[in-house]
């Protein structure tokens, strides 16, 4: 969810009577998007659940103890909700590459970055809706949108690779192929998480992350103290001359 | 498929009268072999381009101009169908992990030849299959041998990673969450590679494993010539004084 939407509710005192009415009137629209929030939360979990197609308002308004008129009040249709439970999820990541873009570090860096909150989204209760939007029958206008979405974030991707090359900081790499299996990996979560939840997003995120810097090839002390071996043996020889 | 369905058939001259009635008899269970093969990749195509509940037994005829009882003298049903493009695939993965086991080389060098035979298995006409049979409503029966192949190759997987690890051929890595990312990466080939045929299944599976040896952080050349740069000052500094 955006900043905005998951502001918790204001921590203040009750509106005072007397008080300003366009403090009263700013609190009511606050206590609207809390109100919002919670129902595609509820709505996210359900899907997750049990599945789009098995899932119907009633269900929702069951799990938040409120009848579907109430859910109506916050979103026109199911469809709807499944749109704002991707946007909700895709939107960790694209305020991931913003973030990214501020910080003066090597590509590699601001990828990583990216890639935890990529991470931490595709376990978040909106993982599900990521991943399987797109393949529901919905509007071709909404289809469209979650396609453009998609795309937004795989070419961010690619182009955090292609930066990576050109200052150093990656491995030269088929950039397309390289993004298509980072996020195939991180997509891939939404389908065991629900099964296996031994660790915490963060932690999967993050355990990812390390295998995709290094891969599978060792480095590190043992290979490196192999390689150093004759140099240093060099160093000495040379002194001894 | 196994060798035993997919031997291609007999190239040999069509039978003739008064020959041993034994091989024809072996000739005609080949032909069954040859047409149950193709009964099934012909399901494998249908269910690819138009998902599971949406593909009838007539479409599958259809698509191979014969009659709907004829498909059922080789399946007894559309999810035995399912199941047995599900062992199609998974069957290519099996057989890699049989035939690297007779490698003599390091375990990720085994490991890097399951990958590019999974790689090449999702790129398939059975990759739709592999990835989403689980999902389909199957008999509980089916599902749980469905996720008993799947586990065995999970656990094959992790296994070749924790003796990569013993032989130093693999970096040290928490196996599970490691092969969790390598089969996400490859499993979501299924997704994108229907609408982006620009590269071979073995040009993909390739890609990948090169991506998953090396890691985004960068070695070879480049990064050698600057760690050594002072090494080879410092041998200078001692050759100088």
């Amino acid at each position: 969810m955006n900043s905005r939407r998951s502001s918790p509710p204001p921590a203040g005192k009750p509106p005072v009577s007397g008080a300003s009415p366009w403090r009263a009137s700013r609190e009511r629209r606050r206590d609207r998007a809390v109100k919002r929030d919670a129902v595609i939360r509820a709505a996210a979990r359900e899907f997750n659940r049990k599945g789009y197609h098995n899932t119907s308002l009633d269900d929702i308004a069951a799990r938040l103890e409120v009848t579907k008129p109430t859910v109506y009040y916050y979103v026109t249709s199911k469809e709807q909700l499944l749109f704002e439970c991707f946007v909700a999820g895709v939107e960790q990541i694209r305020a991931a590459f913003r973030d990214a873009r501020r910080l003066a570090v090597p590509a590699r860096a601001r990828l990583n970055a990216v890639l935890r909150h990529y991470g931490e989204a595709v376990a978040s209760e909106f993982g599900w809706c990521m991943v399987r939007a797109e393949e529901q029958d919905l509007s071709p206008a909404m289809s469209r949108h979650i396609k453009a979405l998609k795309s937004e974030i795989d070419h961010g991707i690619r182009r955090l690779i292609r930066e990576g090359v050109q200052d150093g900081s990656i491995e030269p790499c088929d950039p397309k192929m390289t993004a298509f299996a980072l996020a195939g990996a991180l997509n891939w979560i939404a389908h065991w998480y629900r099964e296996d939840r031994t660790l915490s997003g963060a932690q999967i995120a993050a355990a990812f992350v390390t295998f995709f810097e290094g891969g599978l090839r060792p480095r590190g002390s043992a290979s490196q103290v192999r390689a150093r071996a004759p140099l240093r043996r060099r160093v000495r020889g040379a002194l001894a001359r």
